[in-house]
This record gives structure tokens, C-alpha cells and sequence, in this order.
């Protein structure tokens, strides 16, 4: 039972107990002829003796809550009138329907299986968790302790630091992005400016024109403003041109959401070519384009790309950058550029959702930034996520069974793969999970139901022992599925999707 | 002129400076025929050479961006056509009508106001910035050096580390509010709270039900789920129930938002009575509360009162409960405690918003809770603060002149003012900043224009010092004005209000 104990608090343990039983039957979380916990096992459980239990199941009998029957156990009585039960929230009624269409398949069934203790993770979407390369913030740690700066524990300005943002609007310039100060603010994790760009702009029913497979907490902050979400689908190089041009005939999206370099979850890099066709259409549609750059440090086989918001001219693209990729997920901190009213409209929806960025982080990035040449910094990074790329891919081409096709990406930390033909991602997940090996199910990434027939294997957090074992793993399931499924597969090779 | 240097890069800094003109000229943010800060001017600005700032200029005009004339200075042309001029969004159409609505007043204007440097401010929520007390958290960054736990910067569960979400819970039963660990959620501050209800709950045109006067960011989170905001008038025992009643004989409310210890604004305490009531109210008509308990622990003058989370046994309650007040407002850290389904609902919108609470402040928030007994720690806080709430009455009562209106408050950490008739607490404001003394205009806290007739004091911030000099400024000021408006006014009490 789902009971939390307070040891050093004043009121009695078995009252406790007796109390914390008591509403969950008035909560009917416990209904009516439901057999309680045997009282021994009640204790085992809460570490306490077998007497503490007995009396508060006397307790609770005396108030008539349950009986207690030779054969039958303990048992929640019926109609247990003693107190006039309050009756619950109209809980249909209560939520609103945009939120009560969330997809809550992520959260509640895929989620637990992301935890890395005990299972090799392929399911996670950051760093190493290995000794090298070493995180850039232990260091800074140690300036913390010297003296707690007033500045990491006060308030900050809604936008963030402003020694902050002055640091950052520098390093933009560096990538070719003109910007000032007032362009740049600070967000708790990129995921915020995501969820701020749709808040301040998507009533609903507006389109969202989004990719196809898209990053799936996006597709969760559009539809929470109520928009329409449009799929385009991608090729080799990155979103298809002439499907969003076929696309703009009909309809006038607001925004379209992107992750031109290896995108979460295909891993694609937008060529050059779309990307300035990308901004003309935008241009000529007055479109503002979303431009999620989390992955942009992570190259591994070719000079990076400008980014959408260095070849626009006119500020109709925002970008998003984080810090939980190249520093650690646990800070909270990203931050976006954009023209000076949409960062203002951004500060006035922000304060309303969580005030200012966290300080703590702040000034621990801005520490790193002052001390770290990041550009250097990454290459190392870099060349070690390298080798796990492409030990993944090798030991893939090794055991992947025919039908499964996948290829090698230029950049970020995902390798994509599609399963052979009716073979379910969420099936395969629950017998690697068995084996102790989990990934992400590609389901979230779509709007259909495509995305059964497709997995995402992250390389960047499991060591290369983890990988040679979990990718073997993984590809001996695919074949015995296959196998169970008997399905009769069309000769079709293992080789990259091109 | 809004103009970053990067004094590192490679990119010379006149062609830096001349790139963020034209930028800025091709933004509209420059517009034809207005003048640019003389040459020597902006070198001091930017500390630079004259020279550079001349080259820039230079390279400007030959691209047919600007034109120097004899005794015009230098000045952006009409029709420079040399690049095509890609035009702006359509700002007007791009907004969501509800974001337009908001009042950007707090942000905009009021916001600098608060800076506390060379200012004594009563504008402030937060801490006191004397070395006493000092901040519980500074010990414990000794313990960030020593060996940065993984835990601190890795991912977080959504809802939370569980370790907190025990102690959390472990709290509560303390408190008298019998909850288990799965109906905790760690919040990016109590203002995620408060967003996260109102996202989860409300349609547009649903209604939700606040005091008058109330928390000005409660009110902007409302407003951006298109909630009709109604209000309930206070009294000294906080929102006035007969007025409550009359309400629900009309409308059916979604929610009702309280803040029944030492409410932010008005400092008002709900009585017992009043919230039994409002918890009956609620079974009744099946409305949930949203209880924002960020001053509960701030005491002074009577035995604390059960929160209504308390007194509901039945899933009709929210509370929220916020770190900022009591160790630092620059954790962002707070929680939620609520029943199951909201706490699940929430943790959906929740991963759109920010994915999960930030992992340091997490950490540093267990350890605080693990080796700190935190009734015993608000004693000597709350002692000092009360001191400091006495000084700021009694020189209220030395110094205020006839017609304001106040009263000395239980507990919390404001004192809420009425200033004399037809005068205005913004030009109020304007005046006193003169002599570095800010406060919180009443404005951002009503829904009408009342607010300009109240002011918010915060005593807990300033120091002693300060507030005997800031409130007799203060009132000074008020006394300037009302001569100068010659007002006449009835005669009438300096005495509190009741």
C-alpha cells in the first residue's frame, strides 16, 4: 500500500497508518470489498512491528471502515457511514480537452523504462555517463563552495543575467547570428521556448508545420496551445521542399517547427540548399520558423551548416539553443534568439510560468563560458561520441536482421532504425527489456501510427561495451519476433536506407 | 545604440558595428531619415577608437545605407534599395490575442524599478539580502565542492526526485495534510504551480474566482488561459465568504484561487471559520482550490492556522508551497500536493513546459531538509522579521499623513497601504525613486484601476536603516503630493483600518 511514514513526527505510527488508509477509501482509492494488506506483510513492508499494524486496522475497524473476516482477510466495508464521505472531483469534467488529449503513453509506459540503473539505455537523449569526458562543471563546483555568490542564489531578471546574455549574444555573432543583448534570454531548458513560442502565438486551430518524425515534447507544447499540427516528410537532406511548398498553396501555417541539424530523432542534417529555400518560403509566406539547434555542436563528418537565423535577414526565425547536450540536462538552462518583440512577449508569458531562470545554473554556465573556449572543448567530446557512433553502426551492420534498415548519421547522438515489416517498436521494447536493454519506441515522433515500426538509438550515453551487448541484444529479438511473427519478408537488404 | 561587441573574434570590429546597423536599419529598428549617435559619442559608448566608428560609418555609406550632411549628422537614407529589404512579420497578426492582452505594465515599467542596487526597496518578495540570518544554503555548497554528485546535474523524473518527494511528503503529515510521495510534485517555483492548475483545468471563458487584491502573477497565468477572472472583495479575515455565496448563486467557478496565510498582496489572514466554509463551499458546488501557501511559515503574532488542504479530504484542494521565501528565490524550487490525477495531469503538461525540475537546486534543497530542522530554523527568521515589521509600523504611524491607511499584519512579509484619496500610486512611485526609495505600486494586483490607490510595503528585504529612512521619504512624498494636488480632505484618521 502507498503509505509514507513520519518517524519523528509526534502523531503515533499505527495512527498514521490508520489515517492514511482512511483516505484513500474516501479518495476510493481503496473500494469498497478490496482486501487490505495482510498485517504482516504490511509490516514487513513499513519496517514497523506487527503490533503497530494491528492497532491501526483496530482503529479503522472501530471507526467502520473495515472488518476483518476468518478466510477472507481485511476488507473495505461498504457503505462505511461513520463520517459523511465527501465524494471526489468530477474528475471528466474537471481537465480541459486539449490536455486531456495528451499522448500519455510517454509518460506513463515509456518513461520507467528509461531509467539507466541496471539496463543498458539506449533510450536517453544525453551525454556520456562515463568517466571521459569529463563534465566541464566539476570545477566549477569548487568555485561555489569558495563563496556561494550572492548572485547564484538571488533573484534574477525575468530574461536572465544580462553579464549572461551579453556572453551569449558574443558567441552568436561568432556562428554568424546578428544579434544584440535584448535578442538573447535566457530559458529553463530549450523545451521552455518551445512551449513560450507556441504560447505566444498559436490560438487555437493555427497550423504548426512540424517534420516528420518530429521531436515529440514539441508536438506535445503545440497541441497543449490547441494547434493543428502538419507533418512534412524528410529525405536525406532534411525537410522536403516540395511537399511544405504544396503545403503553403493550401493552408498559411504560423509557425514551422525545425531541428535542421541531426534532428531529433532521424538525425538528419538540412542542406544548405533548403535551408535557404526554407527561409525564402518563409519569407514570401510570412511564416516565422522555429529553429531547434540542439544537436549543432555534435558533428562528426563534415563542416556545420549556417544555421537558419545566421541566413535570415528580418526576424522571422527564432532559435533555440540548450545547454543540457554539451554541459549536463540536470541545469535546466537553454536560451533563444529572436527579434526584440518576440523576446518581449516571450518575458511577459514567461514571468507567468516560472518567473526567471534558475540563478545557480546561470552562473555556473557563465563561469564556463568565461573559462572554457567551448569550440575546443567540443572536439574532444566530439571525437569520443565519434567512435561510439560508429561502433553502434558497425556492430548494427553486424547483427541486423534483414528487413531492419537504418544508416549512419553526420552529426548528433541518435541512430534511427526502421524494424522490419509488422514488427512493433513497443513489442520489441518489452522483450529487450527483459534482457535489461531499453530505447526510445519511435510512437511519440509521429502524428500516425508510422511510428511503431521505427526505434531510436541514442550512442551518446552507453559506454562501448554497453553498446556491443545492447545492440546484440536488440538485433537478436528484431530476428526472433521475426521469426514468432513467421512473417514472410521480401528480399530486401540490410544496407542504409541510401 | 543597442550595439555588442565580441572583441575576440576575428571579425573586425567596424565591419561588427556597421553589420549591426544595417541589421538594425533593415529591421525597422532604425528608420529612414533618423539620426545615428555621433561618431565620438559612440566610441565612448562602446569604448572604442573614433576611427573604428568611422570606418563603420564609411562602409555604411557606401552600401547606401546612411548619408552624412553638414549639420544633420549622420542619418539613415530613404529607399536604400542596394540589398532587397526583406520585410518584417506582420507583428500585429502574429500574437495570440490572449498574450496581447496582457498587462505588460509590472514587466516594462515597474520591473527596473525594483533593481534593489543604490535603491532602498520596498518593492521586492524576498529574503532579507543583511548577513542575519544567514542563508541556510550556504553550508551546504561547501558540500557542491566536495564532490559534485551526479544526482545534482543529471536528469530529474518529471515530478521530481523521489528521495525530496519523501521528505516533502513526510513534511505535509506533519502539517496535518495526510498525502503520500505520488501526490508531490517538484515545481520550477509555486508559479509553475499555479500555471500548471489553470493549463490543466481551464477552457476559455471558464471562470476563476481570485481575492481583491491578488497575486498579480496568479492573475497573468489565468489571463493566458483565457480564464474570466471574477474577484471576491476581502475583509481582516480574508475573502469574504456572504460575497463567495452570493457568486456561486450565479456562476459555476472551475477553480478559486486563495492565499489564505498573510495573502500577497493584503498581508490578510483567513480566519478558521472562513476556511471551513470555503472548504464546504467547494464539496459543495465541486470546485477545486488552488492554495498558494508561500508565506505560511512567516508567523508572528498567533498560533498558524491549518491550511485548507488540511481540512479537505477529498481531492478538492491544491496547495502550493514555495523555497523562494524561505531559503532563496533564485532556486526556483517549489511543490505541489494534490490528488493523484491532478498531480498526473500535471506531470504531462509539465514535461511540455521544462521536462523536469532543475537537478541542483533539487539536491541542495534534500540536503537543506536532511540536516535542518526547518521549524526550528524559521524561529530566529521569523523573530527578526518581526522586529523589522514593527519598526516599519511604527514609523508608518510616526510619519504617515492623514487619509493612508494600514494596519499591522500577523504575519507574511508586506505591508499593504491605502494611500490618501486621488492620489496615484505610479506618480507616487515616480517621485520617490528621485530618492532612490521603491515599492510595489497596488496597479498589477486588481482587475479595475483601484490598484493605483494601494501601495505594497516589503519590510523583510530592507534593513533597518533603510526602512526608517525609505518610509519616512515615503511619506513625505505622499504629504508633497497631496499638498501640491491640494486636496482636500475629509478629516480623518491615521489609524490602521481596524
Amino acid at each position: 500500500m502507498d503509505i509514507t511514514l513520519d518517524k519523528e513526527s509526534k502523531l503515533p505510527i499505527y495512527i498514521q497508518i490508520a489515517e492514511q488508509i482512511k483516505k484513500q477509501i474516501m479518495m476510493k482509492e481503496l473500494l469498497p470489498g478490496m482486501r487490505l494488506v495482510p498485517e504482516r506483510k504490511l509490516a514487513d513492508e513499513l519496517s514497523v512491528n506487527r503490533s503497530t499494524i494491528l492497532n491501526a486496522y483496530e482503529k479503522l475497524k472501530q471507526e467502520g471502515y473495515i472488518s476483518s473476516k476468518v478466510g477472507q482477510g481485511t476488507v473495505v466495508l461498504v457503505g462505511n457511514q461513520r463520517e459523511s464521505l465527501r465524494s471526489e472531483p468530477c474528475w471528466n469534467q474537471l481537465f480541459s480537452d486539449k490536455v486531456k488529449a495528451f499522448d500519455s503513453l510517454l509518460l506513463k509506459e515509456t518513461m520507467p523504462l528509461l531509467d539507466p540503473r541496471n539496463v543498458i539505455s539506449f533510450g536517453l537523449g544525453i551525454a556520456s555517463h562515463e568517466e571521459e569526458p569529463e563534465l566541464p562543471i566539476n570545477e566549477l563546483a569548487a568555485e561555489l563552495e569558495k563563496n556561494l555568490p550572492c548572485k547564484a542564489i538571488t533573484m534574477a531578471p525575468i530574461g536572465g543575467f544580462l553579464s549572461l546574455r551579453v556572453l551569449l549574444a558574443k558567441r552568436m555573432i561568432k556562428t554568424g547570428v546578428v544579434c544584440s543583448v535584448n535578442q538573447v534570454l535566457i530559458l529553463t531548458g530549450s523545451q521552455q521556448g518551445i512551449d513560450l513560442a507556441a504560447r505566444i502565438m498559436i490560438e487555437p486551430g493555427d497550423i504548426v508545420v512540424v517534420e516528420a518524425p518530429s521531436y515529440f515534447l514539441a508536438l506535445q507544447s503545440f497541441r497543449a496551445t490547441g494547434a493543428r499540427i502538419m507533418e512534412v516528410p524528410m529525405d536525406e537532406d532534411g525537410m522536403r521542399m516540395d511537399h511544405l511548398e504544396q503545403l503553403l498553396k493550401r493552408y498559411h501555417p504560423k509557425l514551422i517547427y525545425t531541428m535542421p541539424n541531426y534532428q531529433n530523432p532521424s538525425s538528419r542534417c538540412m542542406s544548405l540548399e533548403r535551408r535557404k529555400k526554407l527561409i525564402e518560403l518563409a519569407h514570401r509566406h510570412d511564416i516565422i520558423i522555429l529553429e531547434d539547434d540542439a544537436y549543432g555542436e555534435f558533428v562528426y563528418d563534415h563542416v556545420p551548416l549556417p544555421t537558419l537565423a545566421s541566413l535570415d535577414d528580418s526576424g522571422h526565425v527564432i532559435l533555440l539553443k540548450t545547454f543540457s547536450k554539451t554541459i549536463s540536462p540536470g541545469l535546466r538552462l537553454g536560451y533563444m534568439v529572436a527579434h526584440k518583440k518576440i523576446i518581449e512577449m516571450c518575458c511577459l508569458v514567461r514571468q507567468g510560468e516560472d518567473v526567471h531562470p534558475n540563478s545557480i545554473s546561470q552562473w555556473l554556465v557563465e563561469k564556463y563560458l568565461e573559462t572554457t573556449d567551448v569550440d575546443q572543448f567540443m572536439i574532444p567530446v566530439c571525437s569520443h561520441y565519434k567512435k561510439k557512433r560508429d561502433l553502434m553502426y558497425e556492430t548494427l551492420l553486424k547483427y541486423a536482421p534483414a528487413g531492419m534498415a537504418f544508416y549512419k548519421p553526420k552529426g548528433g547522438i541518435y541512430i534511427w532504425c526502421q524494424l522490419p515489416e509488422h514488427l512493433s517498436a513497443m513489442k520489441l521494447l518489452e522483450r529487450t527489456l527483459k534482457h535489461n536493454v531499453s530505447f526510445m519506441p519511435g510512437n511519440s515522433f509521429f502524428l500516425s501510427k508510422e511510428g511503431d515500426s521505427y526505434i531510436r538509438l541514442n550512442f551518446s550515453y552507453p559506454t562501448e561495451l554497453e553498446i556491443k551487448k545492447g545492440i546484440r541484444v536488440l538485433c537478436e529479438e528484431v530476428e526472433s519476433i521475426r521469426r514468432d511473427n513467421q512473417v514472410e519478408l521480401k528480399a530486401c537488404d540490410i544496407v542504409p536506407m541510401y
